[in-house]
């Protein structure tokens, strides 16, 4: 007696405008998560190091890398959202809250805020405004992402097509800087390098040079410390006789990579402010090495913050291809060897 | 001047009936072990995810997967039991106790309960019954094992057989479920599915469906957690001269990858209450990809407990093989693809 | 606009006798370090294993393996240091201080100690004083080693040679015994065996027996986690125009294996009191499989303790190659198989 209680995704048409999903399991996040995120990327931003460093800026001991609050967040949303997803379309909006500390439960929901059939009649494409909260009820992030879902069934009517306005990028009175974090103690000597916000100029380019190999098991230990439960990245029997052959990097493992890279040429980007936009532009497999420059695209005064200032930056990630040459965009198409187009903003001490 | 102080193990001649084996070493548990649970295996059970979770439920914080806890336990008994175990024949009568809490420390003892020698000479069956207390004295868990083990001197002679007793399954008035566990919370929108003790009919089968490929990476990284050191997991250049020419897999890293992927289906099991048996049908290598199916077999009122109930499980995991059709067994053998043939009892929410 | 910000390192004409590193970044050692330690080697010292065990012996919790105290204090010299060593040459005068605890913050500076320019006028040597100290400003590691540095620019002047005086092993007086610790109630059946410092003599070797194989992710993982930048270890596509085409292996990765290896042995070396001295033979790389044996080379009574005794000892680590022949050198020269050897100091209860 074969039984149907196991879950395989929403598909397309499982999804309503305004439908709220509360996402299984909330997560309580422990210096463990923080030690796995220093084995699996070796960041050094000191604010997420040190507990004593975090004290002379004013918090109570070393919040996590705002990214794996990132990650604990958008792994929740992924049975529920994209198991059936075909492609993750992109980011936009995210904006990062109040910083979590070891001992944090994470819990997550997400709106439907747009939803669009494709003209082929077997895809759309799901908006889903996510948030998540720490067990005080604060925000930690809230971001939108899209999604190409595949139907269940090609007959059901397609919706009223909606798509959510988002910003192409978060604007500076929306975004939150703790209250109590005060650089003005910030250690430069101990902190990785000596540049702070003022030091940055619109359009330069910093190649972070240094590479990162990717094996089997890191990828695979990421994805599932972060209960991201998406096939592709677990199941080699099912790849073999798929597209690619291969299991498939989960692409929030090339974005930790490249922002701990990073840290080579913007040691004190210690706060991610938001993440305006994104897009995996080419798939990552097991023996790729990855490499990571960053452009400046704006600075930005915060308001009411003379201590902190903000830049929107581009973050680039390539595979097996150092970035002397800053590889990018040819034709409006990605070069080959780019594999993340992340634009976020991070905060430096001025 | 070559010492002789390396220890190499029990052999069948050093067993004694009645003796007690006090395992070396005792073993503090950490949320840093349940973080690379999590990345080892991905397990999402909201109970063990979550402190808030735990919390509503009666519980003082999150405890350890009970499948970790039987790991350590496990771990302590091998140096002394099997580490010239020719076969780990089975499992029986065992039963969690109390559950584990990060910052308990574990330790074990064994009580030899059977000897028989083989016929062959060579060898004899070693029954051991192991218990794993915590720092107060509490049992987490008490359970019988019995392997193969080698003699060292085939001329010594063969004890007096005997074989313990033990029970097809333990039965529900030795179940122990934490008294303070009271479910009436239980929130079924955070656990990962809304399926409840009396969703499940004996006999149904479910396809877990999700399959996650092993990395030699993870299992040794996860054997030495439990600090086990059984030198078949861990040594590539003696195992080149082998029979396998492979590292061969900890049989306990593939029950804890099938309890895992259980959770789709079985969310709500969460609580392993008992081992009934077990057996490693056959041996699994890096690069399997692992499956698992359950089959309900008995479904049991708890006495004095209307809020849980426990459900008897065939837990059945397969290498590269998904289980659409459930294999098993035919003609009294076990079928090529099926690793593990596991009979356990978990407790559910009613 | 390409930016200079990246840090290419310190090259042997950026180094001054006398000068001061500060290094970034500090950090918190947490209880997911420990156990990511346990799960990289396996190491079964009760005293780090256990609180419990831990208290039995006069200290507050279980310390850090002393051996990962000196992998976060390597770690944070290795940007400032060695990031364009051509070869890492020796160790001397290791000391180890307070125990470190999960919870404490450490900072690390370095002094430089000596210069030498070499006779072809690209490289020199720079000998560094490093020093470790907890958020009390406590030592808990003072060690000195040195580099072969390439030089930027060849042309520029050699500096005066001056070369420390290093002792060939720190004296007994030197050697830091924990105030609290009393091993009086120290339980020799919980922690591994039953010989203590007076079942030593000098001159005995013991082969530790197993082996382990290494993957490229267990060495990766180890060596992000210590923060350890050096290039070498990381970047397979560099790897593939270089010398050996491979990712090297971190040597301390090799210390912590064969440590952990001697615990078959010399279970009750409960605390690394010195490194007199250490050579990484030979390169390693994954796949090579680590066996390990010990050569006790000195007792040492130690000032004021009737309770703790030290022994001297020859660490040798080799690959795919058991030691029952015991590998070390040939006419001056190491044996292939040799891959380690550490002249160290351990502590036992008497």
């Amino acid at each position: 007696m074969s039984s149907s209680k196991t879950f395989t995704g929403n598909f397309f048409e499982d999804f309503r405008l305004g439908q709220v999903l509360k996402h299984a399991t909330p997560r309580t996040i422990t210096v463990g998560d923080v030690s796995l995120y220093t084995a699996l990327y070796g960041p050094r931003f000191a604010i997420h190091s040190s507990d004593e460093f975090a004290r002379s800026v004013g918090l109570p001991r070393a919040p996590v890398d705002d990214v794996l609050a990132f990650h604990m967040v958008f792994g929740k949303t992924v049975p529920d959202v994209s198991l059936n997803a075909v492609a993750n379309l992109g980011y936009a909006n995210g904006k990062f809250g109040v910083p979590v500390y070891p001992g944090d439960t994470i819990s997550t929901s997400s709106t439907v805020t747009g939803l669009k059939q494709n003209s082929n009649g077997k895809t759309g494409v799901v908006y889903v405004n996510s948030v998540g909260k720490n067990q005080h009820g604060h925000v930690v992030l809230d971001y939108t992402r899209w999604v190409m879902v595949n139907k269940r069934d090609e007959s059901k009517p397609a919706p009223e097509a909606v798509t959510p306005k988002l910003p192409s990028a978060v604007p500076a009175e929306e975004l939150h800087v703790p209250a109590t974090l005060r650089p003005e103690n910030y250690d430069f000597s101990l902190s990785g390098d000596k540049f702070g916000w003022s030091d940055y100029e619109v359009g330069e380019k910093i190649d972070h040079v240094d590479g990162m190999t990717i094996e089997e098991a890191e990828h695979m230990l990421a994805t599932r410390l972060y209960q991201n439960t998406a096939k592709v990245h677990f199941d080699q029997f099912a790849a073999n006789s798929g597209r690619f052959k291969r299991r498939l990097i989960y692409g929030g493992h090339i974005i930790s990579l490249a922002r701990c890279l990073s840290f080579n040429g913007m040691a004190n980007a210690f706060r991610v402010l938001a993440i305006n936009g994104g897009s995996h532009a080419n798939p990552t497999f097991a023996g790729d090495t990855i490499y990571a420059y960053s452009e400046v695209l704006e600075k930005i005064e915060l308001p009411r913050r003379q201590d902190i200032g903000a830049l929107r930056v581009r973050l680039v990630a390539t595979k097996n291809h150092p970035n002397a040459d800053f590889p990018y965009k040819k034709d409006g198409k990605y070069d080959d060897s780019v594999v993340l187009d992340l634009d976020y903003t991070v905060a430096f001490p001025r």
